[in-house]
């Protein structure tokens, strides 16, 4: 036996089958399912695995997220000292990408008001600019913030992105660290985030830093569209920023809390739109695929590719 | 005086600026507010003209028509035998491609579907294939056409076109003509129709249409998306479509009566979504900057641009 699936939250029974079909022979178990021998497993797919299951397994060698958020697992004080992989692969991206465009021309294209006006039988065209006149700003630069970029940037928009770090892409104006960060906010009339959550992101989406968007746009007023962690954004502010006008109107994968809550001001907000966690839902084929492809290639000897570093979080 | 501007439906003290700003000093009459002697015009700006204006142009040298349909023209007998020009430029060209990307990812990521989830405060996935797994098809491969594909294509759908006449676009697998329509149907999920209205096309969207859509796709059933022609489609036939699901559902930005009469029942129908002809609404600016452009190099004598051959109709 050595390969072991701990997730929380996911089918077992979706996710069984497609392991095995990429297993090359390697015994699969299901955590809370089967009994296995916790020194038979040498690899982890997991998430949110319960506290503890990854310190008892003696020889496990690599734990893979089956996500790419990490902020869960590097949490988690008895997370053993070996290498954490995390999802990042072609059909996650995709989804991403396909969900941040949606969003984007959602609002720069005005989709709810021209419901409404569907709703009320009205024929009316409402001032539209083109995309060239709007800048989108992409906070988080990885793989998911930059294939994005690449697709709105070919759709027309203006698009600068920030990174904690300097980084150059193709065609794009690049921001970094604090001191980049507001020349960036200033210029951006769409905020896409895209950012991990660690200490130093966690509630930097707050009021301070929705005053600093453009308010002289071609927009009515600034959208913020979060696809990262709910944890980076201050739910608070944002209902605030929206009476204020500092924002204009959002979209909202990701939750301080998840589910959102009932009774959240959130669902019924008319310029906020909800979708639950669903931007980019990890396609278990895809991602099996991917996992043990990689656990093949370490076995010949390969480096692994997406290692977390738990010094930045990501 | 040199130039005419006679476009009905359009704001003239909108336009007159914009294209004195670019006329290099050539006069300028906007018919209905302007006197102006009809043998000193020598080129027209027009949307549907009052039948009989423009044969009353001793001089006229070229027509210029300010949106990319030239149906309306075409059927008025008395247009004078100079070249006919329609508005085809990269602003029209961004603008159509946002409106057909912001509706395949609409229907794709099912956005109905989770507003109505929203309402009802309902945190709950949907089942979501991949961009990969939908095939769009496109009818009508001209600029427009061939630019949204290209979009569409990077984010991973499969892009078939189809064209009247055999064409080749890289990457987009081409079909053509009568014989290759109904292979070409055969493989869609989501129809996306810029075709021009001519005798050859009036109507085509049909029951008779719908019913060869793909129905095993991983969408419930067959898309139409038209930003063509009004002509183009058989209401009644949509109508239908949509009860027996031989169409999933819709989004349509032209009717064949606009505007789209009160009691029509695309209003109020939850699978259609109602644009008021406004997936390219001409850009003044843009436009101008295009046509007075094409003048200037008429005058140093080179050929014009996006002449239509009034006996295909486009």
């Amino acid at each position: 036996m050595s390969i072991l699936f701990a997730a929380s939250g996911f089918t077992a029974s979706d996710w069984r089958p497609k392991i095995e079909a990429f297993a090359g022979g390697r015994a699969v178990a299901v955590h809370g399912e089967d009994d296995y021998d916790t020194a038979a497993i040498r690899y982890a797919l997991v998430w949110k695995p319960p506290s503890g299951l990854l310190a008892s397994l003696p020889k496990l060698e690599v734990v893979f997220n089956l996500g790419a958020g990490v902020d869960a697992l590097a949490a988690d004080p008895t997370l053993p000292d070996c290498p954490l992989v995390r999802a990042v692969e072609p059909d996650m991206t995709m989804r991403m990408t396909e969900w941040i465009v949606l969003q984007v021309l959602t609002h720069h294209r005005q989709a709810l008001a021209y419901l409404d006006q569907q709703r009320s039988r009205e024929w009316r065209d409402l001032d539209q600019p083109p995309a060239s006149a709007v800048r989108v700003g992409m906070m988080g630069m990885g793989t998911l913030g930059s294939d994005a970029a690449d697709v709105l940037r070919r759709l027309g928009f203006q698009v600068a992105g920030w990174s904690r770090t300097p980084k150059t892409v193709d065609g794009v104006e690049m921001f970094s660290g604090d001191a980049g960060l507001d020349r960036f906010l200033r210029r951006t009339d769409i905020l896409v985030v895209l950012l991990p959550l660690t200490d130093a992101t966690r509630g930097i989406l707050n009021m301070n830093l929705f005053e600093k968007l453009a308010r002289n746009g071609a927009l009515p007023g600034p959208i913020l569209i979060n696809a990262g962690r709910g944890g980076l954004q201050v739910e608070a502010d944002i209902l605030k920023a929206l009476s204020t006008g500092a924002l204009e109107a959002a979209s909202l994968d990701v939750f301080e809390t998840e589910p959102l809550s009932e009774v959240h001001p959130f669902w019924s907000h008319p310029r906020v739109i909800v979708t639950p966690h669903v931007a980019a839902v990890s396609d278990p084929t895809a991602i099996c695929r991917n996992i043990l492809g990689q656990i093949d290639a370490y076995e010949r000897g390969e480096p692994l590719q997406n290692v977390v570093d738990l010094k930045v979080g990501y």
